[in-house]
């Protein structure tokens, strides 16, 4: 939670009256956001978020991730409408920072996800997935199989700060899915990090998505299974199959998975577990005492990748077999 | 900046029912605010401030407080509004910490104040102090005179960590404000807090007043000088003849200050730039290097002293002889 940037009042007016988006009526950092600075902005024409992009997003992508929300809004998919300013540009600049305004999606994340939240979720993923098609850019996915064994290697050697053994754990888990990663599977745009917090619900109504700042092309099936990491366990880190089947019933109602995908399940899953697993034991290893930010626990990743190592087909997780 | 106490969705939708808002659409933390946590939040009804009482505030105050701002709002002034709930409290509790909902006050605070704030701001403030007339509940300022001793001894040892000579200074002080600080001077509720991130504007127009979380009864033209070491320095710390007469004329044409309060005012100046000096000099000393919080720097508070203390007249601060 920070806000890394200040922005003044004056250069926010000015730059609201380059939008054509009214009178700034209040705006205020809000204390969420790993990645970037947000500001939630009140104008007499409605609320929008204010993003200032920071040093872990490269600018390069920035015209991938507010392209591809403007394609997925236009395709009906509920997620925040990058503005053009007076220009017709979506990109600009503040506070010495590339930024973007995107128009505010009302929604609560779900703090205690249910099964009915899952489902919604499966559906959402579905659809967003469909809705990718025909989207003109492109982005590799760079924290895919070949981006974990780089990031392994900036931390190998102090991997066992974190658990006893993590270092073998990790080594091996590379090895094994260096052999078992699934190739041509169904691929298109992926969000990559559905977690609850970038799924917002109004009651019990999926109301949107946001934070695209992961997505990239890669294989559906593996977005799915970085959902049933981040959805599917309890706090305890036990296993709730009837969240994943809630997940992947919502998922298979729009897009059922194809054999090659279903077989692939298992490993596609320990996959989302070790990249979050090296993301957060990364961070954990190099952040800051004194961050802003306090680096997500990377031990309950530890215990997901075992679980995960356990199961040897699809139907363990509640997949069901295709119609 | 910082969200010291997390609210769960669920907890937050049975507390917007209980105050009969409508549905819970969105909230979010928001990163200003040293003293409570503080989120933003839209329901159907509009947009509220929900805020966590933290340590800083004593539980005892806070029936002042959210009378205050009902009094106060009652009386014309554009400040929050407590929201009561079904049961008529103004006071709940979430996540363990007292609460209060409060209408959310559209505006936006002048990171570079000029002369036209300071003008506006000064009118703002004697409505304040008109407006607090009637008010039933009193809270003595705990900050005053003997607050400033008791503060004073917890940091004595230390202060010259903050700057060669700074305890000679503030002992000095200490004992020449015993001396000379004014009785009997008009009184009534003041801000006490009245700094720039406190006073919102849309444009050119003060929209309101935040933050009554020092308020307390005390001489008004001690919360005048308040305001005059918040808002009429300069960032390099040199003192604005311009912005002090616009903040005094502003005050004047609605409470013209006595002969009393003029002769008092660079005391006044003194007590309250040694006011600021003393918590932020006590902040900086105590708060640990991992806080969420960076504490303000108190040196511009020296210099401020130094200042006031070279000043012998009212008129130096461009008080004008009220009619």
């Amino acid at each position: 939670m920070a806000v890394y940037t200040e922005v003044t009042d004056d250069e926010l007016a000015a730059l609201i009256a380059d939008y054509g988006l009214g009178e700034l009526l209040s705006y205020k950092g809000i204390a969420e956001g790993v990645e970037n600075t947000n500001f939630m902005v009140h104008t007499t024409k409605g609320a929008y978020i204010l993003t200032l992009y920071e040093r872990r997003v490269d600018a390069a992508d920035l015209p991938f991730f507010l392209g591809l929300l403007e394609h997925l809004h236009a395709r009906g998919i509920s997620c925040p409408q990058p503005v053009r300013n007076r220009a017709g540009d979506v990109l600009t600049a503040i506070a010495g920072r590339s930024a973007a305004v995107v128009t505010f999606l009302e929604g609560v994340w779900p703090r205690h996800p249910r099964e009915s939240h899952c489902q919604a979720v499966g559906r959402a993923l579905a659809e967003l997935h469909l809705a990718g098609d025909g989207f003109a850019l492109e982005r590799p996915n760079a924290l895919g199989l070949e981006g974990w064994h780089d990031l392994y290697e900036r931390f190998a050697s102090r991997a066992d700060e974190i658990a006893p053994g993590l270092g073998t754990l990790i080594a091996h888990e590379l090895a094994f899915l260096d052999r078992a990663w699934p190739k041509d599977l169904p691929s298109g745009v992926i969000h990559a990090d559905l977690f609850p917090d970038n799924v917002f619900f109004i009651g019990d109504k999926l109301s949107g998505l946001i934070d695209f700042y992961f997505a990239c092309n890669d294989a559906w099936a593996y977005d799915l299974a970085i959902c049933l990491n981040a959805w599917c366990f309890e706090p305890d880190v036990s296993f709730s199959a009837a969240k994943a089947r809630a997940l992947l019933s919502g998922y298979q109602t729009l897009r059922p998975l194809t054999e090659a995908e279903q077989a692939a399940f298992p490993v596609l899953a320990r996959g989302a577990a070790l990249r979050f697993l090296l993301t957060r034991a990364y961070d954990w290893l190099h952040t800051d005492r004194n961050a802003l930010v306090r680096p997500h626990d990377p031990k309950p990743y530890i215990r997901r990748l075992r679980f995960h190592q356990e199961v040897e087909v699809a139907a363990d997780y509640g997949v069901e077999a295709s119609s």
